[in-house]
């Protein structure tokens, strides 16, 4: 049996640790950052970085080190050596990592509070400045650091970037775990290739030590996941609420600056959605919390990018409106056709990236908005079928500069629907697991998916995808 | 420019529509958990469910409605409807899922709080109850829910199984935003197939339209990672600590327990570690604070697992342990060569399940312990090599009844020698960029993998990975 109340007895001990407000060495190594945060003067400290800047004075070196830890690389630690006991401190170059053992003290100098006065200096790596990318003092851009994708990490710039990313996950894994979400890992591999009609990866297992390809590890041709929402929609009929946040793919060859072979989404499915309002309004409630958790924790690395020239003005905007204009398909037809590029707009026509950003730019004053009600005959054979007969509950969500960041639906809940569906498109065998949802009750759910990437180009105003993840993967690329 | 002032003034707003004390409807339909949470006594309320079971009494039904946001399913809540009002309740069958708008009311029967005072109930889907694998009242087990994957969320034994690993999940989320870690996206797709012998996957691209299947999507032949670890390092090198918590692949035929083709793992590097004991003290205080952390938030979950005999007792001894047993390879040698079954064993030999479990049970005494610096030429290029020029610094952590359930180590970070280990296994072209990282300064470093489903096993005593992963892939089997 499990003794719980031994368990909640070691539990404080154990984060003491952690989270005690003394100065204590963690069980990490220690950072500039917890150096700013505990300042432990007058104690022996030591610490790992990279040298930025040496200065050379009478009787003293100050070297900048910089460690990663802190956002704004002016946080970097000003380090003073005396030459007398560092002769061969003018070996270390821009670049080269360093291991100081030292004593924090005050710092005389108005612009810090402090400096580590270093007792041992020792070089881990020297570098190969000439090579080296990131030159000193220099500007830097994303599309610079896009070149050295391996060594970018290392730039400031880039840093805030990631930082946000990685805010940006903890802050939905943040959400939903507090509304009561199950996270669920969706597969990666899957036979299911009948979504929409994005070309797709298939694998193949591949022997490393012949040449020899076999034919089957599986009992069927397997694919790369396009998408997680029918694997995700037997936990949403389980739990009434559930989400994934996984890998996705597509083989698609354009080459634009939204277009990734391997990105990361965000898909949603909640029971009890019957109306598609509700689904829109919770929709817009999660871009909206997100976006304000990311600005109210990351102020510093929205400082750093604006100072780079990089912000989103659109999303500064989605904030302060209250909800986001919706309209149906029908309308936006007429939309178009009113206008002078396209005017002939077929019936049934399906929107382009051109006809969002006129109807974005021009109709909506550049506001994010909603078309909702697509007719049934775009849309996959999951989507819930209106009353009309004609239109689906779905909808997408167009963002100004962006274009399509979500598509979101109410699901076929009703089982005779989903199979007549099915049987059109010769899909019931393949999917009868799927149809076995309604075949056994079945909750009514509706759902959505979001790119992780395309949300953190709206939220920081950053206007390349292959800026937004650490070793994108398109057409043609695929580096290390 | 962005107007923090704003989003700090609409905040509070935002975030009272989800977490106010009042009753309020959500932004998301109300579920049982939130009935029982927030007990909005007569008020008119609708909930959705599946139906467990219908009583008839004199003037009364009686229904049992359960939406799986709870863990116990004896927690359902009691609907009561009279005859009157609802004659075609009794078309209303096991399985069935129903709408039911209704007051909530305090009950007369000591066992409950409150029940459902139906006004309207209405049948969303009616159940294949013949057909249907959860019969009512029958023992589920987890092996019988194998069968079904896709209808197996809908079992309450399933149900904590996958709440299990959904607080797992987030509990490793939050230990590693807490101690200021950047979470990563490690690519999927790699170029990279160098690391250990182990079976690939290589993946191509497919066209759906047609069956035609093109040679080249990327300039080169691309894989499904089998560890991110190597990207990771750049993550590393930038910010001092990173973690990635992604899917990988090996297609590997072992039809064992343990083996998946796609499972989930958690890779965690550090910066500054200079001796493998920080490490593993690193390592062991992350086990013990996410194990603890779950077992407090979970205790439900893992009663009812306790009731249905799932429980692990190794673990209970895991975290009363004030340490774990740090053995070397040698040592572990020499006590293979000291036993009856294994005194053959060869020079420089790899260890198997069989000698691990011999050491865990016979040697160890059942403990989990680590088993640490192995002979370099048994382990791959990135490893930090000892000062004996033979051994390396890194461990594999051996889990009683698990085997295996990390390996990590530190990280080669000399220029020179990881040039030389390249060189010797023909790597340094393909792998020029990794070496770029300690061709340029380049930190200390050192890390692990855990793989998920294998630590789900040790907490929960779950005894076959197929359980804890919803959509298990293995030689063969790729369902859904």
């Amino acid at each position: 049996m499990l003794r719980l109340s031994f368990i909640l007895n070691i539990r404080p001990s154990s984060r003491q640790i952690i989270y005690s407000s003394r100065f204590t060495h963690s069980i990490y190594p220690l950072t500039i950052r917890e150096v700013y945060d505990k300042k432990p003067l007058n104690q022996s400290i030591n610490l790992i970085g990279y040298l930025l800047n040496v200065r050379k004075l009478k009787t003293h070196y100050f070297l900048d080190l910089f460690d990663g830890s802190l956002t704004n690389n002016q946080k970097h630690l000003q380090v003073v050596a005396s030459l007398n006991n560092h002769p061969d401190l003018p070996h270390l170059i821009y670049g080269c990592s360093i291991n100081v053992q030292g004593k924090l003290v005050r710092s005389n100098h108005p612009k810090q509070e402090f400096e580590l006065q270093a007792e041992t200096i020792s070089l881990i790596n020297s570098c190969d400045a000439s090579n080296y990318p990131l030159k000193p003092k220099s500007e830097q851009t994303l599309l610079m650091l896009r070149k050295d994708e391996h060594l970018r990490l290392r730039s400031p710039l880039a840093q805030v970037v990631f930082r946000l990313r990685s805010q940006l996950m903890f802050s939905l894994y943040e959400y939903f775990y507090k509304h009561n979400f199950v996270q669920i890992q969706t597969p990666c591999l899957t036979r299911n290739d009948c979504e929409g009609g994005g070309e797709t990866f298939r694998i193949q297992p591949y022997k490393s030590q012949t040449t020899q390809v076999e034919k089957e590890y599986f009992n069927d041709q397997v694919y790369l996941t396009v998408s997680g929402q029918l694997h995700l929609e037997t936990a949403a009929n389980g739990f009434g609420r559930a989400y994934t946040l996984n890998p996705a793919f597509r083989a698609d060859k354009n080459l634009s600056r939204f277009h990734l072979a391997e990105f990361w989404m965000l898909e949603v499915e909640v029971a009890g959605f019957t109306k598609l309002d509700q689904l829109l309004n919770a929709y817009i409630d999660l871009l909206r919390t997100i976006a304000i958790d990311i600005y109210s924790k990351c102020s510093e690395e929205f400082k750093y990018l604006s100072k780079n020239n990089i912000q989103s003005t659109h999303i500064n905007r989605f904030l302060q409106q209250n909800d986001c204009p919706r309209i149906s398909y029908e309308e936006a037809v007429k939309y178009l056709r009113n206008s002078v590029d396209f005017h002939n707009f077929p019936d049934n026509g399906d929107f382009t990236r051109a006809h969002e950003n006129y109807l974005c730019e021009t109709i909506m004053n550049n506001q994010a908005f909603f078309i909702i009600n697509y007719p049934k005959n775009l849309k996959p054979f999951y989507m819930s079928i209106n009353d009309d007969d004609a239109t689906v509950a779905n909808f997408d969500f167009i963002f100004p500069s962006i274009g399509e960041l979500s598509g979101g639906s109410l699901r076929e809940h009703r089982f005779e629907n989903l199979k007549l569906s099915l049987d059109e498109f010769d899909l019931t065998h393949d999917l009868q697991w799927y149809l076995d949802l309604r075949r056994f009750g079945g909750m009514p759910t509706g759902g959505f998916g979001l790119g992780i990437e395309r949300f953190l180009m709206a939220i920081t105003g950053i206007d390349n995808v292959r800026d937004v993840i650490l070793f994108p993967r398109y057409y043609q690329h695929c580096d290390g």
